[in-house]
Parts: C-alpha cells; sequence; structure tokens
C-alpha cells in the first residue's frame, strides 16, 4: 500500500465534517480491499450531515458517509477467488446474513442483520480505501466507466422498483419526482424496455433533465392536472404504472387516483410525515396493485448486464463533479442547491 | 314449461320489495334458462334494499335482486353446446365482453362492459327462474350441493383474494371481518393450504363460527392488541398476508402495521368513507405488498376443484333458509341481525 | 369504395397461385374494412404454397394467403367504435372466442376455436382488402410506419416468447436460429431491456444482419462449439435463457446442455421430425425452465409501446419489397432464396 | 454428553456397511449437535449402498449415509440463538453458502458449494448424533412428530415441485410413480389445494396405498392407457399438471402427450439413461410449460404451516419401523423389497 493511513471525511456531528487521516482498514479473508475512484453523494448522506440521524438510526460517534460508489481492488483476504486484485468493481454497499428466512428467499433487503455502508455506526466510503466482503464486488466490463459503476447503487432502487412493479415493455409508467432516483427510475423504466414514459416534478431543471433523458411528457403538478394531460397524451388509457419517488403527501394520495384501473404503484420515497390519506375505495374498486421499495436486491448484475446495450446513458444525471479534499463544499451544494443540481460526484483518488 | 309467467321478488323502492308474477325470459341463442333451486342473500343486496343504490348504481325502475346461485338447466339457446338440459349448474353472474383489454389479458373482472346480475338496471335472480351466457355456468360434479354451488359466488371473492395475495401453504394468514366474506376468505384460505389461519372481529357470534370453521386463534379487536397476540403465538413471526374483510377504517390502517416485514395485504372490504389514513413509511420500509380485490375472474373450475378433497365444508357459514315467498322476513333478518346470521339462503322451489 | 371487387393471389393448389378479382368482403357489425398497404411473406405461407399444407391444415379449396399486415380503416361495421375511418392501424389476425378457459384466462392464443387468417378455409390477406373483427385492430402511432405495423406480427411471436419465458434486463439470451423470427426474437429481447445478446445460425447472410441488429456475439455452429464460445465471452457465466426459433433437432437438443444451470429455454421453432432426443437428467439436474411458444396473446399494445422508444428499428429484417402485382415472384423468393432473404414485404397499393 | 463416542452405521464399500463406534461430532460456534430419533432411508441411500455411487458422486472412503431426520437439540455453538438445548427439531440436510447468485436470488438449492449430508464426502446421519448449521434445524410445533419431522425432507421435494409448477386449487394434478416421492408429491398436492389428484403405478401395493391416501384415480400404465382414462373421469378437461416421479422413460415421453393443452409438466425422477425421446412438437404446439425439479428450497417452513391444518397425514408412507442396530437389514429391505415397502423409519434411539 505504501502507507497505513489514508484520507476519510469524517462526520463529528450535524454540518460538522472534517477531513482525517484515518488506517486503511484490513480487509478480512472474504473481504476485499477497494480504492475507491468515484463515489456519489445521497440525499441520506446529505440528511446524516444535516441532522445526525434518519429515524431510528443516529450518527452517535463520528462516522463516514458514503455508499455509492466504484474502484478498483488492490487487496484480497485468502478466501477470496471471484475477484483479483486489479479488477475494476463497483460496491454492492450493504452486506447480509445469507441465513435468514428473507436471504433464503431472495428478498435479502429485507435482512434484520444487513450491515449498510454509512448507515450509523457502519462507516461509509468517502475515503480513499474501503473493504467489503467480496460477494458485494461486481466487475466492471470493459467500456463501464467508474461513474457508471458508482451510479449502479441509485440505479438498483429504480430496477428494484421495475421489478416489484413487474414492469414491461406493454406499460405505459408516470414516475412522479424527478431527483437522482426518480430520473434514474425513468432510466430504469427505459432498460425495462417501455416506450412512454411520464414524469412530473415542480423544479425547472428536473423537468429539463428529465426531457433530455427521453420522458416523454413531463408535468408540472403544482400548474398542471397530471391525471388530464396524461390522458389526453395516451387518449384515455392512462397509465399502467406510476413509482413515485418524490415522499410527497399529495403525490403519493395522488397515484392511488391517477393510476388506471388495474394499475400498479411503487412507492419508493418516504414521505416526511407517517399517515397519509388514501382513497381505499378506489384503489379496491379499482384492484389496483401497491409496491413499497426498500433498497434493492439481485440488481446489480441486471443493471451492468443492461447498460451494455449501450442505448441508456446514466451519466445525464451527474451535474457536478469534485475532488474529496473539496468533499464539504460538495455536500454544502447537495444540501442548498437542490434545485440545480442532481447527482454529484466525489473523486477520492483526483488531486484538487 | 307449462307457463309462461314465474315468481319473482321485484324491488320497486328502498325498503319496498313484494313477490309479482313477472314474464320467464327467453334464452337468446347463446344463453340457457336456469331453474333457480338455492341463491344467497348478499351484503349488497341488502344495501340496494335499503338505500335503493351502491355509490353510482342507482335503483330507477323495478329491480330483481341476488347473484349468488344455482340451479337447473331447462332449456338453452340453439348455439349452446358445453352444458344441456338436466344439467345442475352453479351461475357465475357476471357476464363480460370477452373483447377489450381486461377480458383479454384475463382479468375480466375489470371488463368496464360487464352485464352484472343484480346491479342497477340488470335484474339478479331471486325468482324461479333466470338466463344466463351459457360459457357463465359451470357444471356442479355429483355430490355438490345446490348450497354449495351457490356459495361459490361469495367464496370466489375469497379464492380471488388469496391469487391476488399469492397466499400459499408457506403463509400464515389473518382475515379481519369474520362476517360471509371474511369467513368464506378464511376457508378459501384453507383451500389453499394454509395451516395457521387468524381472525378478528367484534361480534361473538361471528367469532364462535370462525373457530368452529378452524380458525386457529380469534381476536376480538375492541378488547384485544391483535399485532401483540399474533407475535405471541407465532414467537415473533407474524402474518405473512391480511385479507381485510371488514371495511372498517381502523381495520385498514392497522393491516399496515400488523403484517410482516415483506408482507402482502389483500383489501376486500369497502370501507363507509373514501380517505383513510396509511402509514405509508411503513408499508414502504417494510417493502408491503398491498392489492386490491374487485369480485373474481376464473374462479368457478378451481373452487369446484378444490371443494372435491373434501375437507372443507363450506354450508357451515349457512346460518338461515327461506323459501322466495318469504323473501322479504329473510331480507330483513340480514339487514337487521348481522350479529346473529351469516348467511341467509332462498329456495326459490321449495313450498312454505 | 368505387368499387365492389378487388386484387388477390389466390392459391389454387401448389405451387399454382393467380390474381384474381374477387368481391371486397363486407364488415359484419362488429368488424371493420381494412385497405391493406403493406403485408409480409411468413414462412407458413410458403409452406402452404409449397405443400398445400401444414400438419392437419389442409388447403382444400382456392385460398388467400397473408397475415402479417397493417392498412387504413375504410370502412366498419355499426357497432364498431373503437376504430375509425381513417385510422392507420395494425391487424392482429387470428380472432378468438373470448368465452372458452383458455380466453377467459389471458391465453386467447390456446382457444380452441379461433378464426386465424391464411390457416385453411379461413382467408388471408394477400389482397386489396380484408375485414376483420374490430378489437384485433391496433391503431398505429403517429411516426410508426406501416412496415412497423405489418412486422407486429412475427415481432409478437418474439415478444410472447420474451414473456414465456420470463427475460428481464437482468437475463443473458442466447437466439438459436436467425431467420426472420430469430432476429425479431433477438430485437424482442433488446425491447426487453437484455444487454447481452448471442445467436446462432448457418447462414453468413443472416450472421451478418444479426450483427448488424446489435447481437453481440454470432456464432456457426457447423463450425463452432457455441457453448464454450459463449462460456468464454461470459466469463464462464453462460446464458440465462435460450430462444430456439431453427425448429433444428440439434439445435433444440443442444439447447438443454448449452444454458446455465438453473436457466430457461424457448421453444419456437417446430421441427421437422416429431420425436426429439433430449438430455433429461441435465433438464432435471440443472432445474430448467422450458416453455413451447404457439403464436402470441396480448403483444400488440405491448409491441406499440416499446418501439416508441424508438432504440429498436425493426425494419432491418426486411430485405426485399414487392407490389402485389408481382406477389408470385416475391413468393418464389421467400422459397428458394433462403439465404440472401429474410422479410418480403408485399404492397397491395402500390403501382408496378 | 456423559460419553464421546456414539454408534453410526458405515458404509466402508458397496453392500458393506457395519455399525461402528464414531467420535461424536462437535458442533462448531453456528452449529448444534442434534440427537437423532427418526431418520428415513431414501432411494438415494439405498443406491450409494449398493453401487457405491450416483453420476459423479462416488464413495471414496468409509461414509455414514441417511439425510431425512429429526431430533433434539443437545448442544449449540456459542453463535446460535433461534434454536435451544432441548428444542425438537427437523434437519435441512444441505448446508448452502448464502453468497452466491443462486443463493441470493432464493435457488438456494442450485449453490455449487452446498455441503449436503450423505452426499460424498460428507457424511448422513444414520447415527446416534449429527452437527448442523442452526439455520438449517426447524422447530417442530407441539403435537408434530419425529416421524413427520423426518418425513419433511421427501415431502419437500413435493412441496418445491407444486412451487415450481405453480400449482394451485385450480389445477387437476397427475402424479406418475407412486414411490415415497411419488406418493408424497400427491400429499403435497392435497395441501396446495388440489381436490382432483390421479395417479399411475406398475405395483397393486402403491396403487393401494395411493387410493388411501386420496388419489382420486390410481391407473396401471401397463394395462391401461392413462390419458383416455383421464379423459373420461374429467369430461375431456385432462390434467393441468402431470408431476413424473417414476423416472420411466416411457412415463417421462408420455407426460408431453398426456398433459392438456397449455399444461404445465414437472419432472423429479431422474431417469436411468441420459437421453429419452420427446414430441417437441406437441410441446411446442400445445404450448406446454416444463419444470425440472433438483430438491428444493424454502419448503420447511412451508410444509410445518401446511401440515398443522391436520386434513393431510404423512406418517401413511411409512411402512416399516427399525432401531438403528437393524439398519443393514432394514436397507436390504428397502433395496430388495420395493413392492412391498414404501417409506422405512430408522430410530437411532430405540434399544432393540
Amino acid at each position: 500500500m505504501g502507507t497505513d493511513m489514508m484520507t476519510a471525511a469524517v462526520l463529528n456531528k450535524p454540518l460538522d465534517m472534517e477531513l482525517m487521516q484515518v488506517p486503511i482498514p484490513n480487509p478480512k479473508e472474504d473481504e476485499a480491499l477497494v480504492r475507491v475512484y468515484c463515489i456519489g453523494i445521497c440525499g441520506s448522506d446529505v440528511h446524516y450531515y444535516e441532522h445526525g440521524k434518519i429515524g431510528r438510526y443516529v450518527v452517535e460517534s463520528p462516522l463516514i458517509l458514503g455508499h455509492e460508489l466504484a474502484g478498483e481492488v488492490v487487496q484480497v483476504g485468502n478466501q477470496v477467488s471471484h475477484v483479483a486484485v486489479g479488477d475494476r468493481v463497483a460496491v454492492e454497499p450493504g452486506v447480509t446474513c445469507g441465513r435468514c428466512a428473507y436471504c433464503k428467499s431472495g428478498r435479502y433487503n429485507l435482512c434484520p442483520d444487513v450491515v449498510f455502508m454509512a448507515t450509523p455506526p457502519v462507516n461509509g466510503a468517502w475515503a480513499e480505501y474501503v473493504t467489503i466482503r467480496s460477494d458485494f464486488l461486481f466487475k466492471l466490463p470493459d467500456g463501464m466507466s467508474f461513474e457508471q459503476g458508482a451510479l449502479l447503487e441509485p440505479l438498483s432502487v429504480g430496477m428494484h422498483a421495475m421489478k416489484r412493479g413487474r414492469v414491461s415493455p406493454a406499460d405505459r409508467v408516470l414516475v412522479t419526482g424527478l431527483g437522482p432516483i426518480g430520473l434514474l427510475a425513468a432510466q430504469a423504466a427505459q432498460l425495462y424496455g417501455v416506450g412512454e414514459i411520464y414524469g412530473s416534478d415542480v423544479v425547472p431543471f428536473r423537468q429539463q433533465l428529465a426531457k433530455e433523458i427521453g420522458v416523454k411528457g413531463v408535468f408540472d403538478p403544482s400548474k398542471e392536472n397530471v391525471k388530464e394531460r396524461i390522458e389526453q397524451l395516451t387518449e384515455g388509457e392512462g397509465v399502467d404504472v406510476i413509482v413515485e419517488t418524490s415522499g410527497n403527501a399529495r403525490a403519493i394520495s395522488d397515484a392511488v387516483t391517477t393510476v388506471k384501473r388495474g394499475g400498479r404503484i411503487v412507492f419508493v420515497g418516504l414521505p416526511a410525515q407517517d399517515e397519509i390519506s388514501i382513497h381505499m375505495n378506489q384503489l379496491i374498486d379499482a384492484e389496483l396493485d401497491v409496491y413499497g421499495v426498500f433498497r434493492y436486491a439481485n440488481t446489480y448484475p441486471a443493471a451492468i448486464q443492461a447498460l451494455q446495450q449501450g442505448k441508456v446513458d446514466i451519466e445525464q444525471v451527474i451535474t457536478h463533479r469534485y475532488p474529496l479534499s473539496r468533499i464539504k463544499e460538495a455536500v454544502e451544494m447537495a444540501r442548498t442547491q437542490k434545485d440545480t443540481s442532481i447527482k454529484i460526484m466525489i473523486y477520492p483518488q483526483m488531486k484538487d
């Protein structure tokens, strides 16, 4: 390694994050050490940075954030065989037990014993290096960038939403909320073969980016009746699936009355309040399907496969790039300028 | 036929129903004429009888109610081949178009052009005879009674709920609301191989009948914490599926917080109010599946198959039996004595 | 119409087809009359032309072939509402009963009473006009050509194969046989989000076209070990799904030993002989899924949706174009020059 | 423990098995030591006993056979929490890695690194004690016997076949081969709610037991045309699903031509020869689904749930019971008297 120490961004308490020299972690026998080349800033990172907690998860001691990353394997434990030093890899940041009923039945995202990066007290990867159990590393094919590799994490939420919502090329899809998750969900819908994707958001910058990505009709729910607009554009057919990523209470309520009869709704965005009013008669009478989405499972290989078709460019959601040395500036931008930034990327190996 | 007239119970206006002589209907070329032997009273029948409408459906001219029936084929149109005069049959009471996207994809219960018995302005079958398109007739195997045949209709709602909820022998199931639909849903769960069925209702008579049917744990939600009781009885595992049949607002809300992580909820009972408060964070974070149920599709052959195993006795839900001549008395009982009656059966061929 | 007669290509007996003036059919009350603009030549058309029969279906009286078509609605029966005169439409050529258990459960392609164009004794549409029940017409969106509309029929076989094989972006897919159905199946896989598609065929012209369409690795099974080549290209992962379209006995046998453990095989191509030797121990031990495909169901709306993404160009499979007046020349080319033609299109409104 | 040694049946070479004193295994930190109360003799055990190998698995050093067992936990490693000393448990005998793509996606039965009892070189449990990773232990509810617990293993094959074949109460099912797996598959079908189960076997003793278990029609394929008999009994409907457990070449071939159009076939029984002739045109034209079955996954909790309904008695398949001291006699009976024995049980704690 040449040195035993590395630079990492450590959150001491809300709004107090500093670059520190910390020991490079040692991989256990089933782990790999990864040199981090590219890592995103996620809304949850910003939330911990600002509030020091999310729900029951509280930052009680200094914590390294960050969990959307790709890099290069630089060391492996002696039981590791499926990746090797020099491999370019994406990192799936939650390590699951493999033994509970959820894990055994293919829903490992619900594993109660998951160890997830940047969820207190587990350190994340806004750092030069990170260790992870090797079965959560996925080789990047030639031609796939570290940026794409890092974006596999938020894209996975979108891919999982498609799978949960049984989305197929037969569907028209509306994505409500066009932040990073919403835009990547729209691209996931493209990867799943959806030809007519609609989107809604109140922020013009996001609306614009959605159009560039190929969203066919973009609506401003503060100014337009989204249901009526969709009826017009689809000759009365409506949308088969709504993927709700905003967490906005009205968007959540409206989803039930907007989707077509027999349609499906996938709820991804967590609302600020617990209780939301839902038109249950409509949900029942129209025989809707409603699916919650919590993280993802088994999405990395699928996403890597699908991106190789080369027809969807997920890097379009990256609006800003920073070296690790300017991480604080980057996080402040993510925190304060949501209307002009989507996905901000950090490059721990980049010199300023 | 021997005569061209038959006795039918005609609802003139709310609470005003009388027995009348009306013409026996003539089957069209693809229809059969069925002599009605047994027909149930459904909650919707009682609601039309009492209020003259359900939602957007209004009784605007005299109407014959009733849609849960079995009988014998006595005449067929010249295009009818799969049933013959003398066949004992159950009647599926909604005739669908067979041509819309819903019909073609196997969800004919969502057909916008369905013609459903006892839904204004379509007459039902509280009468001596009724006609129906012959593909909605299902032969009763030897040994299956007309009562069972008539109960296939409400049982179908339960069977459809199982299919919608992907219920399998792997599941623990809670049925909330133990009226006719709830009890038959519990029996449908038995038919689907569920070994641990729980139930909840505030009415002692219903609780008792549920126990007799084989519901393992029956709770009174007005006196017990259902979630805690289930946790105790299942060693912390909880229930995989909740089938909500009560339409009660609190039961609907509680379902989301009671089902286990990764669980499924099937909503069957229509609530009186439109908007119900739902804990959306739980629905999302626990990655629940929520399914609405509107009537049923493709359930009659399945129900007939399953009942032949002979291990579930759906006639247990019948608490009262009346000839058609006492239909008014029967309907008044259904309307006013919900705490001591479950399913009331009418026998149009029975002499008083 | 201006005239009551139209030109049609009538097959009198094998190899004896002539252009004749026949009456323009009159649409029934639930039918539309369609002016045919573009219609493909299918392998089954060529087989009837050459042999006068396919299995149990025998051409016993003069027959009009052709069933892959798009055109314009020029007249509608008085019960038709969802298409209107002037609509550009694709035609799904099999009219099903809507009443049998297959139709009601969403598998109408298995309807025993289907009336399918160009399957004796039902006339097809190598003619200027054709009538069809209006629910089998699908409006073409602006920007979708008649060629695309006509290709929806063979593409539907590929789309149905994807649905049967539960293909998703997570899969690597091998298509064996790269004729019209194979190439369109490869494009259907692209529409379903598959990034790594492999193909095999012995004909160089087809191999070349497959590469142009975006098939990642194209193999010649007469010269290469397909399984080994795939192992190399996928780092030992293998393919998740094989779609067999050739009907070749060896390709069928090899599919079972080539697909990965836990994989799926979709058999589309009908072999010339009935009995084929299969390695059943492998099928069982590797826990494979095997699916037959017979035509398609519910694919037209899905295909139209998916093609609107604009990332897959199905017209690439068209190699030749003829006016109806040269139909015999066109069919002879399809019959005798399989190594240099893929899909040949006929234009009944084109003047020579 | 009182002693460090235990009695075990050790296979030295084909037909040479002796009772020996061997060390009681020590549970690792995530394992439990189980006192074996009841353990079945499986066909694979008999095959190893007789031939010393099955396919690529060869007994190269002395081996303890047996893998269908239930017992009591007598010691646990220090990381074990979900079972405790004194618990009555069933043992799922294959320990999987939890980290490969198969394990992560819920198909852990395809894990390439599985360690499966009584598959060389892994010892099984024809012994007084055995150790196993604790997540493969399942508590037996009060009222469930050790016999039932041991039978969960072969029943699991049947349960897995039902899941693979998507069997539901809507289906008519034919089980071909009525040995232990076939009879338990028939009972699994009952647990899945199937009302009409048919069976076929050439052995009268098995036919008789099938009838006692509730199989509606039992056929002798050496004397009857099974397809015709089923057509008669089902009024031409046929069976929706065939579960083939015999491994007989003709039974395998016939399945494809016997199941109804659109039906499903689940192949469980491994044939003696590799290549079997299959009517592929029928498989394709009738759009069949064919599923291989290799062991099982996630079946133990489901089986335990389902059996609690108390309507299916799997102990009916037990025909003989022996103490461990008479294991050789028991295995010889299993080997030589297949026509009069079904499931033979060994009781390692029973005194002779």
